[in-house]
């Protein structure tokens, strides 16, 4: 590989993998989209929202179940990122770090606004770029709203 | 069009159209730089702000009138921009999506605090890419007080 | 350097600086990383946090004394970084901007929400871009909440 193509690869990646992840939150915030939100994760992925109070998800269907869920309990939600930083880039995997603020009101009336952060590992595939392990951390402590939001999952 | 030439002007297309939203916001911001704002538009473009109760706004002069009113009536505000996702990008023309969240206090008091999202067409011009629609929507409720701020546009 | 190369250069350049914002709110944001905070800045770098009612630090010792106090006195906090837009970018220097919201909590209990704007310079060293004045300002008025939860410095 040249040196042009290699660079040009470096910074197509770098937008590759900031797109999983917008297109992830994208998904997450439609209230619908459950196909192309378990698409940004390899077959076999890792959510673990245990530090939120929720559970450790792996494989598409958890993850598919779960939002099934969270998109059922909504009323509405907004998911902001932030401060996303790719630290390790090699060939086939990287490893990337960013924030999220969001809004949500559960369809019972609870609101919450919670600050959380994820370390994400990605790979490459045949179909791009995908999460196999997203870990999500509060960031700021939230008390257990998250876990009555969500108390039927 | 050589494929690198393609590739690096994938890339610069991608951050000219996010530096397009940021000098939209940067000059919103700055509570006076009307010529910068409507800059960012093309000469028929359609703002549409109406499902924040506000109105649909077509051609530089209407942008400018309405923000002329809003930075006469604003004490402050800031709009933080985030998941900006470009869906589509063709050889002149592209779609975007983003959010926005944005705190402000009217002169009067009243102080906002509303998350929003928008979806953007953009075309190349002579002159760089501009925005031609700009269509911002809701993404947590707002009730009524957008419209109470501006009640006089 | 051919025109490939120089397009490549301004890409990278552009993501490098965006990259030393990230590692610096990283550090930041990590409650204990006075390295990698100061490796972010020139030696005799200043960072102006005058208007926030907080001092004008100049060179690594003095940003280093201000965020060990910083850490000392804060419970927890979180740095959700936007907008940032780079408006001049030399061979060798750079000029960028961006807006930054907090959550934080003081041990005393004292808790601040606020919306703040930098300006930023920026040098090429060997080691790599690096800030050399980082002048951040209120975006939103917070009154002396910042001064009162670092009353001690």
């Amino acid at each position: 590989m040249s040196d042009i193509e290699a660079r040009l690869r470096a910074i197509e990646d770098r937008a590759a993998i900031e797109d999983v992840l917008l297109a992830y939150y994208a998904a997450v915030d439609s209230m619908c989209d459950l196909d192309g939100l378990v698409d940004c994760f390899t077959s076999d992925a890792v959510l673990d929202v245990g530090d939120l109070g929720l559970s450790r998800l792996v494989g598409h269907d958890a993850i598919r179940a779960f939002f099934a869920g969270v998109f059922r309990d909504t009323a509405h939600h907004a998911h902001h990122i932030s401060n996303v930083r790719i630290s390790r880039l090699e060939c086939d995997e990287a490893t990337a770090h960013g924030y999220v603020f969001a809004k949500a009101k559960g369809v019972g009336g609870l609101e919450l606004f919670v600050h959380c952060k994820y370390d994400i590992e990605l790979v490459r595939t045949a179909a791009g770029w995908k999460m196999c392990l997203f870990d999500e951390d509060a960031q700021i402590p939230i008390g257990d709203e998250v876990s009555a939001l969500h108390a039927g999952h």
